[in-house]
């Protein structure tokens, strides 16, 4: 027996016709790439985004046809974002800062059939021009006085203009609900980007999972500052978030130097942002050196790579502003777990309470997850216990587009994340360390990362990575690579002199390493794939 | 072209599964029906839901039939709710201070196959004995020591019993999202009651909803008590929401009075509660009159009628508690509208702040609305013009149980409430009038509610009712009736005089009759339709 309920579809565009209704002089601002700030209202946004629809119809643009984007956070990428999916295309968001090749695969495998530049990476679109036959036409994100010229490019469209042209009597069809409304690529250190590809329905349901009080906890009182870029992973669904909630969006635009955000924060009194761990790191920097404060911001979401702890305690206890550390992936929409505490934490000394933050947090409810050994065995939920993280819910992609990497999906519908953690009774989850990273020895699991933390907490110490190199007996053993800092005479034995009381006597590095300079991936994370490479061959001494 | 994201449906039972998972020792405190405290943990509450749910089986219940409830707050009732919707059987709330027709009609016309039945209510249900043929048994909501016995009920089955030979291997079965999940009958003043038949889809998006920093705003830091009932339309998705958030619950069972409230509220540390005005006017009385505090307390959802100011600025400015103004019906699942403000009242003055907590909000994402006229057009959204309110949404309801009361939803998918209200531009929405109780004079609408407001406000006056009698000219004109405060020599020049500057010329009554009492329906709303039969004939003095 079914229920009696209305028959609604959970829709992108029922956001933003929700936004334009209720909080229809709402303000988004923006600082654009051409340098003024631009500031309108969700009410014109809509209007916009529905002209825009028009304009795509009126270039050929189908329902599931895919729209590249290569764009900062700034009005006319959010209009795009609605526009397409609104209209039942995919908007397939490209991260400017791949490599040539990453950009042209991704392109050319998505089918792109549009896309939408803003004017200052026109330069970089002309260098794949030969490359990227099926695009027909490339439009820039600005106006007419702002357009650039191209040889290479035949058609250079100005976005404005575009709209320009159109009336705003778009109607927003009405979709089935597992529509593709997205596209996003995730480039790992080995092999082929591969896309996942949202639907209208994942969309929804993650803005729901994502505003909730435990999650981002957005109300229509916030003014909202995505710095994560809108081409990573949805902004981490900020677009969609704030446009339900009808919050004051700030959108950075390209300049992201702490001085023209803090600019933002001040004179627009942002409440919450989120970012990963770099962008703060220069702005907290910034804001000792300069004295300045940051007295409106009551929350900021730190994720992407883990936050240190120093950080959400200088951010707590000098500036006032609550640090939510947050864990997710391209794959999962992208938030999977948030860091808030319980009513048991009550009373924690702030020591406790930071020790606490230094997780990655529960999952949102939508999202399930464990952790399993090499068998794929259930291990236990102890806090203690580490094994590959898998996952599975509400926003969680089933597969590749295409069928790329199908073994991180395994026949009982969960999804491998690729990071190894731990789970404990309450559901806060760590991370220790990426899967492919993990050293094993003798059965049992090093984790990478943790000999990484605390090799770096050394004072002479710029950068450690540790490797698994092949061991006759146990399989695996570490070894540590290091970066002295300048002046540093930092040698081996006082390293490991350093490290002995830190680890348990199996974790210890078999032999530490000085190098120049580490491989990093386009992210700048560290490329392990390399450096196993490079030490492919290398020969522990015996003990 | 669909998206590549994991096929997962709503179901009520991942959010007991989420709460036992990731909150399993979080409390759920019970004031039970049998007197003492009881406590256990979400952990228990689902195991033991999941014992019910192998009882159910035993029982022969089949995905589909529908389960009477005839019970107060309690840990058994919420286990009954999640057992009876996850096994995909209908959890069917009934109001135990309906009318015996009431009763008897609901019960058959769900055709219940089992009641589950506090012990308090056994007496009630002898009552429909003869009457409910369809029903198999009923379960009684206790223990041994505490089963109630009947010669009129053949088959009274103890609840705890039922449990004790159990095992909780019950695995929730993977539904369809859009099946039935629950049950619950609106009675009118007029008509039979009508069902309004949930799904799961339509419940986990309401808790979705219900659950945002906008609506009821719950974290896991929360303790929450219910004191609306279960039986009242899925306690406004309370049951459902705690569990999603993992939020400390705290159950008052039958005892609803001032003092047993603030007792739970002080000993358990209740941060939230929702109620009807009337349960708050009680423990506001009583706070005042013993010099007790609720400083736990920080916020209350108020719906059910308006929320009276007085009570609103009370709550704030004396205890400290925020009071969040909502509306809502059963038919809404039933949440509609909260109360919040937006970022452009951050300043209001207390006085204008309290203005605006007297508009029943803003709709909830997922609920939209527009007011109408008597041909059906829309009428703007200005604050001022009021119209029948009509609601579309994703937890509304497209029909009634049956096919009953089809003249309440169009043909373009809207519902008509049945209340009439303004909206504003910003879409905070108030509430005027019921559709049938606006008073139609000479084309234009005369706000009943308004006048009767306006006139208790007099304090002579203890109860007052407006009703529109025909009047050849004008078609119906306004009748005041008022039951006279005791030792109140009001007259009616007086209240005339009154009224005089406080509305527009044509909205003053055309008389007014002083009466000793007003009836009233099974849940204390005025009942219209009596006074409109008793003043059927009334023929109003001439100008």
């Amino acid at each position: 027996m079914h229920g009696l309920m209305m028959d609604m579809p959970l829709l992108i565009s029922s956001l933003i016709k929700h936004a334009a209704q209720y909080h229809g002089d709402t303000e988004i601002v923006t600082r654009t790439v051409e340098g003024p700030i631009h500031r309108y209202t969700y009410a014109e946004a809509h209007s916009r985004a529905r002209r825009l629809a028009n304009a795509l119809k009126g270039l050929g643009v189908q329902q599931g046809d895919r729209i590249g984007t290569l764009a900062w956070n700034t009005h006319r990428h959010y209009e795009v974002y609605f526009a397409v999916s609104g209209m039942g295309a995919v908007c397939h968001t490209i991260n400017p800062r791949l490599f040539h090749d990453q950009l042209t695969y991704i392109i050319n495998h998505a089918r792109d059939v549009y896309l939408f530049v803003d004017a200052t990476l026109v330069p970089l679109v002309e260098q794949l021009a030969d490359e990227i036959r099926e695009v027909r036409g490339v439009v820039v994100l600005t106006d007419e006085a702002h357009m650039p010229k191209s040889d290479v490019l035949p058609r250079l469209i100005c976005y404005e203009s575009l709209l320009d042209e159109q009336r705003d009597d778009f109607d927003w069809p009405l979709l089935d609900e597992n529509t593709a409304s997205s596209l996003c690529y995730t480039s790992g250190t080995t092999g082929n980007p591969k896309g996942v590809l949202y639907s209208h329905r994942s969309n929804v349901l993650h803005t729901f999972g994502a505003a909730l009080p435990d999650s981002l906890n957005l109300s229509a009182r916030d003014v909202v500052m995505p710095v994560v870029p809108m081409f990573h992973a949805n902004a981490w669904g900020m677009p969609y978030v704030t446009t339900m909630t009808g919050a004051k969006q700030v959108l950075p635009g390209p300049q992201l130097d702490p001085a023209s955000l803090h600019e933002l924060i001040e004179s627009e009194g942002v409440t919450f942002s989120a970012a990963v761990p770099t962008v703060w790191l220069m702005l907290l920097s910034w804001l000792n050196e300069t004295g300045n404060r940051v007295d409106s911001m009551k929350s900021v979401v730190i994720g992407g790579s883990a936050c240190p702890r120093a950080m959400m305690e200088t951010f707590g206890e000098k500036y006032g502003v609550n640090v939510r550390h947050a864990w997710g992936m391209t794959e999962m929409s992208p938030l999977g777990t948030m860091n808030t505490p319980l009513l048991r934490h009550a009373n924690l000394s702030k020591k406790e309470y930071y020790d606490l933050c230094e997780n990655q947090g529960r999952p949102i409810f939508g999202v399930e997850m464990k952790i399993t050994d090499d068998e794929g065995r259930e291990l236990p939920r102890d806090g203690k216990a580490f094994g590959d993280l898998r996952v599975r819910g509400l926003w969680v992609a089933k597969s590749y587009l295409g069928g790329a990497g199908s073994s991180a999906f395994d026949e009982d519908g969960w999804f491998s994340t690729g990071d190894v953690a731990t789970l404990d009774a309450n559901g806060y989850m760590r991370i220790t360390d990426r899967s492919k990273d993990v050293i094993k020895s003798g059965g049992e699991w090093i984790s990478s990362i943790d000999l990484e933390n605390l090799a770096v907490g050394h004072p002479g110490v710029a950068e450690a990575a540790v490797i698994g190199v092949k061991h006759p007996k146990w399989d695996e053993r570490p070894l540590l690579l290091i970066v002295r800092r300048k002046d540093s005479k930092l040698d081996k034995a006082e390293i490991l002199t350093y490290l002995q009381d830190k680890v348990a006597r199996w974790w210890m590095p078999d032999d530490v390493v000085f190098v120049d300079e580490l491989p990093h991936t386009a992210t700048g994370k560290l490329l392990k794939t390399k450096l196993r490479e490079d030490f492919a061959d290398y020969v522990l001494p015996t003990a």
